[in-house]
C-alpha cells in the first residue's frame, strides 16, 4: 500500500474540525487544533493536527501547514511539561498503517511519559470524560497563561 | 530531572557537528544535518538533528531551528518513502530519558517500516558498515535527483 492516496474525508479527524464529532480541545487557532486523546497511552497524552489541506500524512503535508503544526506541537509538549511536570515526553507521528497510523489525517501524538507508569498500548483504554475534561481545563488554562 | 538543562558540548551529535566524530551522513545544509542510525531499529532508520543553537530537546529549540529542522526531516521521510518503498513510517522524537532519550541534542528518528519486517530494540544490535555505506549512497543519490 502506497503512503500516498485518497484522503477520506470521513475521517474522524476531519468530523472533528468540520464540527460534526466532539473532541476534548485544549488549543485552536486558524491552521491548527489539538485535543485530548480519547484511548490515551499516558495521562495527558494530547493530538495536535493541521485543520487546512488534506494530508493523509507527514509525506503529503505542505511547507507552511507542516511548520504551523510543528509550532503548535512545540506549544503543548511546553505547556504539557509546565502543568502535568512529567519526567519526560515523547512526540510520535506515524505515516501509514504499518507504522501504527489508524486514522489517516495527518497527526502528531504528544505523550507526557511519567517514571513510575508504564506506557499504555493506544486504543487499550478508554479514558474516563471527568477526568478528560478536568485535564482539558487545566491545560486550557494553562496554554492561556 | 527537569525537562530544561545544561547543554553538554560533548554528546556525540555535538561531535559529530563538529566533524570530532563520523557518521554516515545523507543530508546537510547549513542548519540541519541528517545521518544513518548505527543501531538502527529498521532498515533506513535516519536521524535529523540542527546543526545551531544548544536545544536538548523540543521544549528548548528555537522557532526558526524547529522550522528548518521539521521540513528537512519531511525531507528525509519522502526519501525513505521513495528509495525503500516501506510499508510505513514511524517519526518519533524522544524528550528526556524517562521518553527514551539517550543522547541530549535535539533529534527526530525516521524509522521506515516493512510488513515482514518486526522493528528492532534500539541499539539492541550495530549495522554492518558495509550495509550502512551501501544506504547511504542510494539516499544521497536519491535525495540529489
Amino acid at each position: 500500500m502506497s503512503l500516498y492516496g485518497a484522503y477520506d474525508d470521513q475521517n474522524i479527524f476531519a468530523k472533528i474540525i468540520r464540527g460534526e464529532a466532539s473532541c476534548y480541545k485544549v488549543y485552536e487557532d486558524d491552521d491548527v487544533l489539538a485535543f485530548l486523546d480519547l484511548f490515551p497511552q499516558s495521562f495527558g497524552h494530547t493530538l495536535v493536527i493541521p485543520k487546512r489541506g488534506k494530508a493523509r500524512n507527514l509525506l503529503e503535508v505542505d511547507a507552511q501547514n507542516l511548520t504551523k503544526l510543528t509550532l503548535v506541537a512545540q506549544k503543548l509538549a511546553r505547556a504539557l511539561a509546565d502543568e502535568l511536570q512529567p519526567d519526560g515526553i515523547q512526540v510520535a507521528q506515524f505515516n501509514g498503517a504499518a507504522a501504527g497510523q489508524t486514522v489517516f489525517h495527518l497527526h502528531f501524538h504528544i505523550i507526557p511519559r511519567f517514571d513510575d507508569a508504564g506506557l499504555g498500548a493506544h486504543a487499550a483504554g478508554k479514558a474516563e470524560p471527568a477526568q478528560l475534561q478536568a485535564l482539558q481545563e487545566r491545560l486550557v488554562r494553562r496554554i492561556g497563561e
